[in-house]
């Protein structure tokens, strides 16, 4: 591939290093912004700036926020200073993904990932600590986990529920089971096995 | 879907507009940056700044080219001064995708598109004029049309052989036929009615 315009080949470089994007769309990209300069090449290199300085990650409750403003994204204390709920989950998209349920309105605790020995995450880095002091302070009465139904996210869960059983409150995790618009044919051994264990009385909410 | 931070919202909304990534992929792509602050979010920023300030369209051969360098990628006059053959494309992506097959090695015209009254890319905008005078100024023997079998492409491909038809030169496009690997069967009219038309003594290369 003849190239020399070395701006242009480092853009298409780092386009490419964004999660699924390989070195053709990076490149098809990297021409849709040189196309389109002033309204779209420019506020995303003003604002990639503007979130690399002002935005950071909320060391109570591991959201995204200004530095220059509070925290609102998920109501850590710094807004709300009691709650009944918390739901802990690994990352944002995760809270996201709650929140388009509609079923959960209420606070969230996010950790950030899972805990690994390979990735370095330890219990400091996932907000443990802090996430303590949240539901002692705010006098929350169930903690409830949904990290995912991964090996990862499951032993996540147990270190999360070893460290909060102390505290004299409900933990409650996401049902395992089928999923909905799943034939049972279809399903692997794993989830067959937890909708069968933790099958409900008909009529039962 | 909840979400006050509106830097991150901002961010969110311009990479989905960039081609191929829809709202969620935007989203995933944010998030990933975010992750990645100091070794990715930064250098795009920058990189992008970078590409915006300094990085122009020449306004002679249609490449990308740095303000404060001379074209070197399409080899345009700045760079070579007498050639034999000119191939004109559509964008730079047509421009690599001809580099790629090896098969030409030498200049190129960048139109930057097709004549289009919707789009108002007119002929000034597609560097006709400038193409007229690298053809004279160059000693060009042959034009090579390679813009696309589309209606648009092929408008452009003959007002482009109407504007050079004087200067008597060798005009040539490219083959239309059936695409390597196709079945007859499964080929829509138009491609099977032009390999017909143009079809070769066999033997011939």
């Amino acid at each position: 591939m003849k190239f020399t315009e070395p701006v242009l080949d480092n853009l298409i470089s780092l386009i490419s290093r964004l999660p699924g994007l390989g070195p053709k769309s990076a490149r098809r990209i990297a021409l849709h912004l040189f196309k389109n300069k002033e309204n779209l090449m420019k506020p995303l290199a003003d604002t990639l700036g503007i979130a690399h300085e002002k935005i950071l990650r909320c060391k109570i409750c591991g959201a995204i926020k200004s530095v220059d403003a509070n925290c609102t994204i998920s109501k850590c204390e710094y807004i709300d200073n009691s709650y009944d709920q918390l739901c802990i989950v690994e990352n944002i998209a995760d809270m996201w993904a709650m929140e388009a349920t509609n079923i959960y309105k209420g606070h969230y605790h996010i950790l950030g990932g899972t805990l690994s020995a390979l990735n370095g995450s330890d219990p400091e880095s996932l907000l443990i600590g802090s996430l303590i002091d949240r539901v002692k302070k705010n006098n929350v009465k169930e903690v409830i986990i949904a990290t995912s139904a991964t090996i990862e996210g499951q032993t996540t869960a147990h270190y999360i529920n070893d460290s909060l059983k102390n505290l004299n409150i409900k933990i409650t995790k996401l049902a395992h089971g089928l999923p909905v618009g799943s034939e049972i044919e279809y399903l692997d051994d794993g989830t067959l096995f937890s909708a069968f264990k933790y099958r409900n009385s008909i009529g039962e909410k």
